[in-house]
């Protein structure tokens, strides 16, 4: 049975009807999420995108055709109801938005019925997640997931409306472009009017933004999709989207207070949070020094401090070889966690091993003052105490350190002090607390192609005062880049860019391109450049990332609507799948036995 | 040269100066669109995307150096000023919205110099299109496409702001997706995880968003890039962007009804044109009858006319014959044309050949009454009579009749009929005349495939009038389908979708799909449906094209920022390319050799 709609037009959606229409006739409609006779009245609730309606079907009202109907409803049978608003006859509802009212039903269609679905439609599904997945379409009636993309629709629109208004221009960059063969992984599209040649889905839009620049859109942005062909992680997916934008004729502050604007307005209008402004700003340099990380987590403490002239020269050759291998030896204090069992700091210390670290010392100071510790028999209790005073710890408190190149350090005690943070509860979770990370390294050492890389991109344009260190310690030059991290998350970042072609020409060079090679991979934004570019700025955001820590979900998959899986397959409708040949031959493409690879 | 703008900060965009600031020191910057020195004064017209200022540098304001940096100027170079604004010395210049000031420069740096671009930066440009293309970031300096951009991107945000108002949800659905063998061809892209697999860039959300409505999310829409890849037209891209909607629990004229409301406010905010509405409405038949189109452009009249009544029983063969296989004959007035020489007769009895006629008869009626005909010698003075007062003509006019099937000649006529207009300037580019075609045919018969495809896509819902025909005869059955149309344009169209599923197997039968054929295809839909779906019907619009016709622009490459040519390829940045051989082995695809193809 599945009813026609002629002839009736739904009135309101089902949390739009409110105790203000008692005694109006409203048409709704919806899905059933449960039904129930009650001595010969039958209750419906009735679901829609807004929420849950009750339905009450007495025979008298709407019939006896239309009683069978009702009695006849199962879970997710669609329905048109019309009938009158009531007070609502039983108990409030005080869980229900229209908790004290009902409609008392004096007519009813089957729109479409139901199979019994694989899982309950409900909040907080148990289910797991490959069968939801299987059945997005069942998985995205559950409130919450519909909460989710709708708080993204919101984020989207509002941030056009702001962007709109600040003079930006949405303009849309192409999706079948180069191959440029930088950075990760490119998803490839062949050509079937040049066989043997290949598109790429975009990584980004950077170039052609920055073009954008060169033409004199003064200031772009685009919510739009980017690509990129590497193993997932959980918060990964091989299509992801991005708010990106870029800015003429600005430098470092203007990209920030934009953007610190529209985050403002963002957060308040789109989940009621306020963003005090400026935001924080840390260089990279502190931001390592301090959480040992380039996106701390600052809702909470727990500094990293270098103790390395504490301990110096000590007895414990793990602290002293390390400052002599031209590493650093920093610790971080559990406070009040001295009674942590053995087993636990057995835990951490395998913890660190994950981050390259070949162990942690610890050191407990019990309430009376002793310690117990994986180190203390290599000092004195001179050294001891100086190192306890360093790091500012009293009786109760753990101290954990690592000693190792910077680097390390870092990665094991930023990490371990995110570990530690989760362990003791230190984190509230209806914080947001946004922090500007600055003025990172332009270049990093790769050890795999003995060369520098760019950290950000090859445009990115070098700090003034660093200029002079190109040519002399190029891995000492600091970046105008800037990220913006959110409670831990790196939820967008950008850079001032280079315009000077000298500069750019160093920069190739350092980089370890022949100017054939810079032209060969980026030579159309190398060739507009010739013809007057301004200096330019940009940033973007990972809106998927960003949406995820607006809804308070862990899982990336939750804020999109039909999203991957770990191998990139989409388990609904299981893409990617095998393809026609004729499609292969017109391609001009074979696909290799599987045993060749 | 590429001085820092360290210490400046833009106060304005040049347009953003006007007389209320005389007196005021503003700082602008953008390009030179031109530099003069005129008795020792320099004059530079500043360009940026608002429009152009007048800067005046003279050595006693801005000083030896400054003065030395300005007679250096050319065309393009980057620069920023620092001046007062001043009331224009010379004589005030009304085309430009900065004609009555000027700005006397205290300070200037070259931000950037340049080249001698290819081509001059000017409206209209005669440049080929090539050369353009290929420099396409100095194209788009051109201030009518930044116009046609800037526009753009209002459309957009006029759109998402009144979708969002008016209850609708943007969701992003996904673009690595599943192929399906229906409709155009495939942009497939290689899984490098599951190799001998594809996705394909999808040709358009239908399915996600049939279920997202399934999943209850009542209102959606997106503005998305869709894929086809098809050999090009000139108003066609492999990649082109639709605005996307489907809508809940709403039949035919729900849809007509926020579309009118939404293109009214999109013409009016974007260009100032007042739609009225209702838009006017008509069937697919009388568009068919009265204009030989399904998008006709009704700015004009010259209306086809039905003659085979009247020339049934004459003596000409060609319309006797015509009748007689089961076709017609019809005609149009081409009023005030009977003088057109036999040479422009002939190239538009040619004309219609392209569109399989085999030829015209024409009829002048010369200002004596006496005719000049192809085909008077066969009929009687009476029956021509008839025949000239069936086409409403009168001395001075120029009839044109086509007779064959009638396919042939609504093709025939309905071309001529815009070709003729165009030769006789019948239309008034300045009008916006929009029309909604409606109650398509559902089915078209395929002579390739022996079969019945779907005229629309295989989930149109039929008329419920018609439904009894599905299985007498699928050919005669209408669909709830609709168009926009503008100006002879097809901008957008839509359906109702079958959400029962006895109608959707019946639809697939008279496809010729077997049951397990159709679950191959599209499986995920017709199980989503099987767990309660609601009425919903959608539409969606070419905003390219949308654009294309807001702008006034003949060519839809005018109105994208990095469009395609004709091979698919983009001559800017040269994609497709040969990518590495390292990324096809990671994918486990060969490519051909050519001359296997």
């Amino acid at each position: 049975m599945a009813e026609s709609m002629k002839g009736l037009r739904r009135s309101h959606r089902c949390t739009e009807v409110s105790n203000r229409n008692i005694g109006e006739t409203v048409t709704v409609m919806g899905w059933v999420q449960k039904s129930r006779n009650k001595g010969g009245i039958i209750f419906v609730d009735l679901r829609d995108r807004s929420g849950i309606l009750q339905i009450i079907f007495e025979e008298s009202d709407v019939g006896s055709e239309g009683f069978a109907k009702a009695e006849h409803l199962r879970s997710e049978y669609v329905i048109a109801v019309r009938g009158r608003v009531e007070a609502r006859s039983g108990a409030v509802n005080k869980n229900l938005l229209t908790g004290d009212i009902e409609i008392r039903a004096n007519d009813i269609r089957i729109l479409s019925e139901a199979e019994t679905p694989p899982f309950p439609i409900e909040e907080d599904s148990k289910t797991k997640e490959e069968l939801r997945l299987k059945y997005r379409y069942l998985d995205l009636r559950r409130p919450d997931l519909q909460r989710n993309l709708i708080l993204r629709s919101r984020v989207a629109n509002i941030t056009r409306s702001f962007l709109t208004e600040e003079g930006f221009l949405e303009i849309e960059t192409p999706t079948l472009t180069k191959s440029t063969p930088e950075g990760a992984r490119d998803y490839l599209v062949p050509s079937r009017v040049h066989p043997g040649q290949f598109y790429a889905l975009p990584q980004s839009p950077q170039l052609f933004k920055q073009l954008l620049m060169c033409a004199g859109y003064d200031r772009y942005f685009q919510i739009v999709k980017c690509y990129r062909d590497e193993d997932l992680r959980a918060d990964r997916q091989p299509e992801f989207t991005q708010i990106d934008m870029e800015l003429s004729f600005v430098d470092v502050d203007d990209v920030i207070e934009v953007n610190e604007r529209l985050l403002k307005k963002m957060f308040k209008e789109a989940i009621g949070i306020d963003v005090e402004l400026p935001i924080q700003r840390m260089t990279y340099k502190e931001a390592m020094d301090r959480f040992g990380s380039d996106k701390p987590d600052i809702r909470f403490g727990m500094e990293l401090k270098d103790v390395s002239h504490i301990v110096k020269g000590c007895g414990f050759g793990v602290f002293t070889g390390a400052i002599e291998n031209g590493g650093s030896v920093r610790g971080i204090n559990a406070q009040g966690q001295a009674t942590m069992p053995r087993k636990k700091i057995d835990a951490m210390v395998n913890f660190v091993k994950d981050y390259g670290a070949k162990g942690l010392a610890y050191l407990a100071i019990n309430e009376d003052g002793s310690y117990k510790s994986s180190f203390a028999k290599f000092m004195t209790e001179d050294e001891l105490a100086s190192l306890v005073k360093a790091m500012e710890a009293k009786p109760g408190d753990l101290l954990f350190f690592a000693a190792d190149k910077d680097d390390i350090v870092y990665a094991a005690l930023g990490n371990l002090r995110l570990e530690l943070a989760k362990n003791m509860d230190l984190i509230n979770k209806d914080e947001y607390k946004f922090l500007w990370v600055t003025e990172f390294p332009l270049l990093e050492y790769s050890e795999e192609e003995q060369r520098y890389v760019a950290k950000h991109h090859p445009f990115t344009m070098p700090m003034e005062e660093d200029l002079h260190l190109l040519d002399t310690d190029p891995g000492k030059v600091r970046a105008k880049a800037y990220d913006i991290v959110l409670n831990g998350h790196e939820i967008g970042g950008g850079s001032v860019r280079i315009y000077q072609s000298d500069i750019q020409e160093k920069m190739f060079e350092v980089l370890g391109f022949t100017k054939e090679e810079a032209y060969e991979r980026f030579g159309f934004l190398l060739n507009a450049f010739k013809f007057g570019v301004p200096p330019h700025a940009g940033l973007a955001y990972g809106l998927d990332r960003l949406i995820m820590l607006m809804a308070k979900e862990d899982n990336i998959r939750d804020v999109i609507a039909f999203p991957k899986v770990k191998d990139a397959s989409c388990l609904m409708t299981e893409a990617p799948s095998i393809v026609d040949n004729k499609q292969l031959i017109e391609l001009g493409i074979d696909v290799k036995n599987n045993t060749d690879i």
